[in-house]
Order: C-alpha cells, then structure tokens, then sequence
C-alpha cells in the first residue's frame, strides 16, 4: 500500500511523467486515487475504468520498458479547491528514435483526497500538428514538376 | 446570455448532447462554464482553451450542419459534490450514411456553479474497436486468391 503525499496536484502531475519515464509501476499507482472509481485513455486504446484494469494495462506498457522521456508544454490547469484539471501536450522523445515522436494531448484529473492529491483521470489522444512546427504558406509556389 | 440552469451534471450532459445533434451554438455554449477555464479537444483537433476557441469551433462544426445522433453508452461517473467527471463512448450515426461511424471516447468534465452544474472539460478522441462489434478470428483461414 503507498503512503505517498502529494502536497498539490502539480506534485502529483511530476510523480506521473516520472513514474511513466522510468517504467515504475508502483510509482505509476502510487499517483493514483486508491478508489474503485479511476478512468485511464491512453492514445488508441480502450478506456480503462477501476485499479484493476488500469493498473495492468501500465503493467503491459512498462513490461516493455520503452526509454523515453516526456517534456510537458502548454500545460492549463483549471484549478478547484477538491479538484484540478491539468490539459497539457505530451511531447514524446524515445532513445534511439531520430525525431521526437507527434505531440500527445491529454487531459489529467486530481482529487484532493485524505491521502494528499491523486489522480482519477487520465485521457491521452494524439494532437495534431502544432502551427509553430508545420507552418502554413499558402502564398507559397506550388512546385509540379 | 444564458440563464439555463442545470440541477445536475447529467442534466448538462443531456443538454450538450442535444445541442450537438441539432447544431445550436447558443445552446451548446449555455451548457459550458462562463469562466476562461474551460478545454475542449475534439478529436484529432488542436487542444481549445477559453470562451473564444471554444466557442469559434463549435460556430464552424455546426455552420456545416450534419444531422447526426450520439447514443451514449458505457457511461462511468466519478462524482465529487463540487465536480463530477463522466467517461463515455459515444455512438455516432449521420443521417446517410450506411454504417455508424466508430466510437469516440469522451471525458466530461462537470462544475457545480452558482448558475448549476456546467461543463469545463470536453475531450474526446477515437476509441479501438468494440470487442463485441469486431471479434477477432485469428483462427480463420485467410483468402489469399
């Protein structure tokens, strides 16, 4: 059973990515709420509701053991006394791989619970390109040939 | 500006729905909290943050006009007083089209405010297919001619 506490959700937030970073699944489930009422999405996959099948599905993933690192950008937090809601941009890099992979969009959502801040949701989808990455120029000549 | 109340989260659950099906901004942003914080995320959408992007999305979405209809199933609910999240899988159908579209997956995020229950979270994104709508046959014979 983890005794870990989060002070603020952001504290929790950091344990996520890092737990995710390092393929931890103890650390992984530490930052979860220890209700039965837990949603998880990850990019493509099933939605995941409850310990159980949250739980094995990070088992999965981190049996794997994936090198990669995750850089947080455009992060906002709608922030409530009991709860927070964190929407951020995941930015994947995995070793070995040439380029940083397409950018995540999720959103993570903490409970203030006895036991500190904990997460109860996570819902990860592909994002789009940014404009700062793939200009528009639309003025720009067409090459046909 | 609005003066809908909502009594409960579900309330403005159903209310965000039916104003999707009949393409009415108006309605669709009675539905939304009246702060800046609010994210929305389309699928395979840029993240939206804000009253304006909010708002400029929905106004190009409905200007199209697609008459469709959202079945909600799978529905899981974390309820705290102030803020409850629903997971959901919404069943897309558009009026013409043979097939019903894949699900989405859906996280909802509700507030309690002093003008009821509104959302400040929508993010939905494609959801694998269902088990039960695609069983997989790994053991039938392939044609190969």
């Amino acid at each position: 059973m983890s005794t870990k506490i989060f002070p603020t959700a952001q504290d929790a937030q950091i344990a996520f990515y890092e737990a995710l970073e390092r393929c931890d699944l103890e650390a992984m489930m530490a930052v979860w709420s220890e209700d039965e009422d837990i949603v998880c999405v990850h990019p493509a996959g099933q939605r995941l509701a409850g310990q159980a099948q949250v739980r094995e599905v990070w088992r999965q993933m981190f049996a794997g053991g994936t090198n990669m690192r995750v850089r947080i950008t455009q992060q906002v937090v709608i922030a409530g006394v009991m709860v927070e809601a964190h929407s951020v941009h995941e930015n994947i890099t995995v070793a070995g791989e040439q380029r940083p992979r397409p950018p995540m969009v999720a959103t993570n959502v903490y409970l203030r619970t006895a036991a500190g801040w904990r997460m109860i949701v996570h819902h990860a989808s592909p994002a789009p390109g940014q404009p700062a990455a793939e200009p528009p120029s639309p003025a720009a000549p067409k090459i046909l040939h």
